[in-house]
């Protein structure tokens, strides 16, 4: 009987926009107008969530929802006429959106008013993509691979804009499938840096080790990304949300476990991952 | 024994750009200042340049060996600083540049002016290239493919230019590996459309037929790219410039053999090389 030696990826956890967005979620509850709600759920961590829930942060669905005190823009940014609407509202604003985000939302509005049919390249109904559609107009498609592209492009003016945690194997794919078949292709790479080291110390970890887990919520998308790209070269990658849910048997023979995280697993929550995996007799 | 069919593909040969220079070089000799020269060869055609050297149309390579009459600016464009220095002669000038290829220039010095780094796809020591590049700023850089590319790519900001004869696969491929390295890619896909079609209908051929001659200058870039393409579908593949090169061996047993031309192959040239073919037993 022998344990596995865990390999931690670089990179893993928590990036500039989470902490940016849990450290001014965390002044508002000691500074701003009570009650103090997020505008969907801050980051996508249901453990995190419980935990600001516990500090008195409550989450609102919808603007109307919010009558009173203060209300904080989560990660992935919102839509443009909720921003509106909220801006009228009278209530206390608190813009946690992550600045590239924010960035990647500026590129898509100039995008569109400067003619190009924008093409977004992200998870339809993941909060970050509906609110960048928010800007780039009403003819702005949402594809996640060129599959998803129609067979005849409205337009030979075409602008990229893309989920800040999208892969770049995908967006590759995307403008391979686009430039032959316009006049024009505007790209901007809106993929952010932490998404892309760490993604890339994920895939070169995943080729040296004997299993993978990556861990974090089911409906974050980098994390579900993370564990595709790692799938991809080592077939045993599990995907958690804590270390309750880890099976002995998924390391059967592995000397060695790397373990990644995405952007919106805490920390300490990476440890009790690890902390578990290295007790497992393989 | 018996003798093949010969199957035409659809848009080979002439092209709109070569058939204005043609019809403008020709227009000179009636009406232009003597002598009229053409700065390096009017299109990639021996046949064609023969033609007209016996018509009094003359090939000067550089602008300093035209001492009179008039010198014609050919389809592949020239240089900026040669046509400058051209202006300046005193020479009768007429610009026989294709429009398309025009408008590539333009793209890249607009390119150039709004910062971006210039990446042409094209063939380094092409006319077209070569006056391309002039337009595009000395940074600016040439490739093939993808591995002439630097490991490190002096900007982040790039813009893509692209001869007007090349394929849409190698297009597809250099910005599939662009756009993941860079934050943002602005690409002109500056293929002609004339190109596109031929290359399209070759393709379509190919799979086709039992063998496929390819007929055209060997200096002529789009032709020999088209012989490529080809090739790559239908490894029976032949690029000849006249009739006079076809080997009935190539030809054993095949039944349908597709012709197809570059934009600088003459009507007369592909119908002998039909003739021929037609005549073979094979």
């Amino acid at each position: 009987m022998a344990r596995p030696v865990v390999r931690i990826s670089e990179s893993a956890g928590f990036c500039f926009g989470v902490e940016r967005a849990l450290a001014t979620t965390l002044e508002a509850v000691e500074d701003a107008p009570e009650p103090v709600n997020t505008l969907g759920p801050l980051i996508h961590n249901p453990s995190v969530i419980a935990d600001l829930k516990g500090k008195g942060v409550g989450v609102v669905s919808d603007p109307s929802e919010a009558r009173a005190g203060t209300v904080i823009l989560r990660s992935h940014g919102v839509p443009r006429e909720m921003r509106q609407q909220l801006s009228a509202s009278g209530l206390t604003i608190i813009d946690a959106t992550c600045p590239f985000v924010t960035s990647a939302q500026e590129k898509a509005a100039r995008l569109h008013k400067d003619g190009y049919l924008v093409v977004i390249l992200g998870e339809r109904e993941h909060p970050e993509v509906l609110a960048l559609r928010s800007y780039a107009g009403e003819q702005s498609l949402v594809v996640e691979s060129p599959a998803d592209l129609p067979s005849e492009l409205p337009s030979r003016r075409i602008g990229v804009v893309v989920q800040t945690t999208q892969s770049h194997e995908r967006l590759a794919e995307l403008v391979a499938h686009l430039a032959p078949r316009v006049r024009e292709l505007l790209v901007h790479n809106t993929i952010c840096s932490a998404t892309e080291q760490r993604q890339a110390a994920a895939i070169t970890m995943a080729t040296t080790v004997d299993a993978v887990v990556v861990v974090g919520g089911r409906n974050s998308a980098n994390t579900r990304r993370l564990a595709e790209l790692c799938r991809d070269r080592q077939p045993r990658t599990y995907h958690v949300e804590s270390e309750a849910e880890l099976d002995p048997a998924w390391f059967r023979g592995a000397r060695v476990v790397g373990v990644t995280a995405g952007a919106s697993t805490p920390p300490d929550q990476i440890e009790q991952v690890v902390r578990t995996i290295e007790e497992i007799e393989t």
